[in-house]
């Protein structure tokens, strides 16, 4: 009775240790494999941007009422608000989306399923070349890494 | 022999059931106190800003040189280098702290040590009421909930 307790027990022990080793050792080439999606998720953001479709530029962000956009002092919510305040600065009468460029990115992770993005934007345009800083919060959501918040500021 | 292991792999089972019943349990009651814990820094900040008293207000953030603060379009790294940035724009000659005052605060749970805030802020002056949307990023470190990056934007 005591050799099985002792048994049991010591089985229980390697089974924790073994979870606690694989996590602590899946945790760095997790967050390294999240980084390189979330980048993807950028680049393809950037190229979308750049041959006018709007459509694709937003596949990067949620599809959802409760994606949150600030710039300025506005705040819009909404994925579908979010592409009309899109068209509406971009691609009305006069304007121009010109060629996106990001700089400085800095991917954070902030769980499993959470990241921070901090970087610059920069569009140049024939009108001049606005430019700023963002903030972007991902998360992974049914496997996929969305931004589920954006705050851009405009140095212009 | 074999029922020495079948006792073995029930213990082993029995712990592994045990773990995830108690981190489903617990998830819910910790989110709530960590986002009382994080409107209290907020609540801290306001007092110590309309008391006057940055350095106060300066703790609700990460003491860090990789602390980020994102305003309009200017980055600011560094703990030290964001009070600085404080003191010149509302202690320096001729500028005015006002009444400071939260609103329409958001907090949500990032991971088990971080979480997003949003909300709006608005400073009562003699010249005028700016305001605007921020974002803040809170991590738990070392126990205490603290800002590591700050991007706040102003309407006016």
């Amino acid at each position: 009775m005591t050799r099985m307790t002792a048994r049991s027990l010591n089985m229980v022990v390697v089974v924790l240790t073994l979870s606690v080793f694989v996590s602590a050792q899946n945790k760095k080439p997790n967050d390294a494999r999240s980084a390189r999606e979330i980048r993807a998720v950028l680049d393809r953001q950037v190229e979308a941007w750049n041959r006018q479709d709007l459509e694709s530029f937003m596949s990067g962000y949620w599809n959802s009422p409760n994606l949150t956009f600030y710039s300025g002092g506005a705040k819009t919510a909404g994925w579908k608000e979010t592409l009309d305040r899109y068209r509406n600065t971009y691609q009305s009468e006069g304007r121009e989306m010109g060629r996106l460029e990001f700089s400085d990115i800095q991917i954070e992770m902030l769980g499993p399923q959470s990241a921070l993005v901090r970087g610059r934007w920069r569009l140049k345009t024939q009108a001049g070349e606005p430019n700023g800083l963002f903030t972007l919060i991902f998360r992974r959501l049914s496997g996929a890494w969305k931004i589920v918040h954006d705050h851009t500021g405009s140095s212009t």
